[in-house]
């Protein structure tokens, strides 16, 4: 069930059986030519939606804004920095807790995000870790997945794209959102045909690097056909690992 | 154009003939027995496409999490702190600005955003206002509105619903979640029949007042017909202010 | 009483009979051709000590320094950013629940101040509403009171001043502190006797459309003996709204 | 003059002939039995005003919430923490600079305030400090002086009270607001004579080592002809002090 | 050269020839029953000091404290929040860039510091990045290289210790503090031989998991034997990796 | 004990028998032509570990940097912001509470930090004063004392150096750092013999004013013999004074 479309009670009578939550958490942001400025939001919002039509949980609002300092030499990109981020999550996860959501398994779509969101949750643990009293308290566990790491995607990504995938600007996401959203299929051209690669670095050194944004893919080899597939990978893989993180003790 | 199913550089395309933009902002929050915890995002998100579909504009992906301190009494509530929203609403400004975006109009769902934002506004203001070489520069302007503020929209809602409009969880918000998602329109009974008014404090005093989360509403009279007269007369407010908001100087 | 010229030992009597406090607020910020820099705290003050003439309260010393970085471009003014205030205002009213104050009646001046003043309140609520356990307690109430805008004040300044009461440096305030301080009447000319009015954005911004200060009034109309009604006219109307905020459930 | 009483073009005339402004600044906190809850900053509001009578200054409104956390434990005290009051001296002193001021004098009333006000000193510097471009700029230099510090002041209250001056509700300060408000007079028997001294840790600490606030002195000796004296002994104290400050390379 | 034994004018001349400097990074926190709490802080610095040995670098002082929240259960343990943690950072990077150093190199010696030291890069950076004009500067670049993380490393600790190398408390680190802290080397018993594994949350679940401290480690296993051939692979694969940083375009 | 070549063990005994720790805390700064860039944190660390041979203490590690925003101006020096300093003892002694210290001695050895770090013990101290419940617990209990101010290193300091001993850059501190770090010995001239004394603003005026980083001293008359002398002077003020902070009531 989608948070979003769902009432307080809906939600009482979910935690009576359940604890968990998936959140979706992204990033707004350049993705090359033909890549989708919302395309880390949108896989894993697609993604949790394809998880909520398998099994029992609750999608919270996607979190469209992540960590992405580093593409703001390109239009439309949108960050937060680090330390507001930290924040967000850090009160997204008190809220949950209120309600007595235990295990909260953020779904994600930006590699920029991993470092700070991992921060963030060591922000939330800290809280209870200060405290000598906090001992026999049951507790919040968070948990990052990235939905493009799974090993279904990851063989499905080598299968599909080979050394064409890249590390920005995927043809493995840009398939996923071309799937998702085929009314957006953009059709551009870009040269070279792949991306240089190198280190990322602040905005501007970024636009230098990088001229078009992606990094390293060839994005133009992106399809539905092969988003369909990568979904239901993901899908799969994301379940696989929400299951384990609620099950484990 | 929505930002997420844009390209960069569709944006840069689009700053050439324009620097406004539309940033829906709402909150994830109980609305009583039937209306959707995504009420406050959904709504302006609904009417942003709606402006979309009129006029030339950008549309930003929706800021779902809100201030909504006083419903975490209520399963599934999610809230910013005041600070945190700032920070936000600062970060994805200055993002903006960034590409040379000017005019910043946030769409928004939720009454209990609207002095948090309007600070964060001021926040933003104060970095140029300390500067006191900043005086040339043409610089950002930010403007909050509320989809359900316009003289349309209030006409409409008093037409149809008059006294049991109330103030949270209203007929006329629900209406509107229930002409965009058809699917999730619940049938719930509620009693009394218009809900208690009063303050709004803290989260468990809130819970005290309106045991089942609305006040001064009887959202049971919401209908998705409403619902869709609503949409187009917020439509019409929306794209009005907008336009009154960019043609100032 | 004043709370600066009274004991702790006469506090404590004080909360036995009350638990409530009134806390003038404001700005010190240009007031224009003739209106005193500290106008918007002067005015609160000179009220909150008629209250205390009539009824039994504490009045916490006035906080001169709000929220004003529009007025940045004139010399004197002094802001603090809304980050700033909201910690001012957290503190403050944690430090007067700690004694056991339960009602804090903040008497402001200054518009500029609401957004980020009730935005401090949320903050302080937002404090006990993460707080699962907090469900018992009476906690704090808060409540924001403009000296300007009750009843009988807004009906006195539209009899005495109609169109040219404006919305900064308007000749009730200014009359308000001829009243409180005639030996700091000034006679200035001003041209154009209405100043012009528009937005609110960024000091620079500001002082371009506002060239002398004002908007939309003609402070020169202000009289002491004008001043002396508003005051009383004020005095009851803050008295007023201060005995509903207590004696609300 | 008085900042609050004065027009932004008198402060415009002003700054053509100085650079300097003074910035009272003290405590809202216990005094013990018969000092006032305000002494702390009521007596550098005092003595500033003094200062204005005899010399071409401006005097900013008083900063009335100092560091007081100590006296948590007593009713009527309120505090901000640290981190706030840096936030607040650095948010005054940049509106402060913005004008062109450019020596800040705080004349302070409060030995727990010079810690953190001289920290918020530093956390303005640091900002030029960081800046590789900073170098040839004038900048702004801060000074806290404490009232009760000067020769003449010191030497007055040793041959007025001698052993019985104590550190924390002194018959010295009690004087001054005895004379500078002689309606505020208290007569209260306090034991023992003098009171204990310790450390200044917490609150309830504080309160447990001096019970009704005192700390190592006997304000039952406070006089207003002991303030009067004092008074003027401290303006001397201060204008030296600040014309040292305004000189100083 | 390091900087602590340095003065600066030493440090002026080395700056013409290089714009590197190597800052170790660790932790204070336990390491099992014969670890030592500063072993996450002494192996970088002792394996700084052997790079300083070889090649033409500035050792910048170790940061001791690092991000430890999850073994604050056991005595001895001291953290920085993750917040905390980003500000020192940056306020370190930025002091090192005021001087014209380029390129901070981050030897770390704490899988916790990880993901914090990076957000904190992301937070440097993002200052760069919002600014428009920022473009044509050359910037600093930040990187974070964990002394075991390199290949040498790596296939030493698995030649010496296998599977019983395990996540905290390693016989690699263990050894590496016995061959630099001879008389520190403790004798102590432990079981289970090797540690249990799982997940690391907060500091009692942290306890309750792991109640010696070690996370899936024989430390018995340690000699300095084997912490002289870690050092000496350790040094080589330090200097290789700040060589080719140096060196990156 | 050292902290650092300890185990969580050997602390858990440890505090059977003590709640005392000792945390030398110092800078990295140019200390003019012959001083070494960390003299501040090297003296109380050296002293520390005095300290640590003569009676039972447990040293935790040196916090190194420290406020130096002055020293900005000059290579090597690296400082924190006040705030963020603030943050960083927060952290740290709220991390030696967790474990059950309750008497912090920061061992300090750079006078810049004074104002900040007793800024930071009451931001400490004010979490418990908020707290109305605070009253009966125990609490912990902070003290900074500089290891160049106790009786006996002033005697021997003015004995040694008199008028040359300066406020920065001063023998009696380059001398224990000779002392300690012989190799490390530096032979420069220095002209004038006397450094210039003045007022410490930021890091552009400091060097204007203190060209090579000396304020009032003449370091060339520093020896090892007269560091040894300090040092043991050093070790017993220190000893002396954390004895009577141990014993304290």
């Amino acid at each position: 069930m989608l948070l979003q479309l769902s009432t307080w009670q809906e939600i009482d009578v979910y935690l009576e059986r359940s604890r968990g939550i998936v959140i979706p958490i992204g990033s707004t942001e350049q993705h090359g030519p033909n890549g989708l400025i919302g395309t880390d939001a949108l896989c894993p919002e697609t993604v949790a939606r394809g998880m909520d039509d398998k099994i029992d949980i609750v999608v919270a609002p996607t979190l469209s804004i992540g960590m992405a300092q580093h593409h703001l030499g390109f239009s439309g990109s949108i960050t937060l920095r680090p330390s507001t981020l930290i924040a967000v999550v850090r009160d997204v996860v008190q809220s949950l807790v209120r309600h007595g959501f235990e295990r909260c398994y953020f779904l994600n779509g930006h590699g920029g995000n991993v470092a700070t969101v991992n921060a963030a949750f060591s922000e939330i643990y800290a809280d209870s870790s200060f405290n000598r009293q906090a001992g026999n308290e049951p507790g919040v566990r968070c948990r990052l997945g990235n939905w493009y790491d799974g090993h279904r995607v990851r063989a499905l990504s080598r299968e599909l794209f080979g050394g064409a995938e890249g590390s920005h600007a995927t043809p493995s996401e840009v398939s996923l959102t071309f799937y998702a959203y085929p009314d957006a299929i953009k059709n551009t051209r870009m040269s070279p045909r792949i991306a240089p690669t190198g280190p990322i670095l602040d905005a501007a050194d970024y636009r230098r690097r990088f001229p078009d944004g992606r990094i390293g893919s060839d994005p133009s080899l992106a399809t539905p056909e092969a988003g369909e597939r990568l979904f239901h990978a993901a899908v799969e893989d994301a379940v696989e690992d929400y299951r384990r993180f609620l099950g484990a003790r």
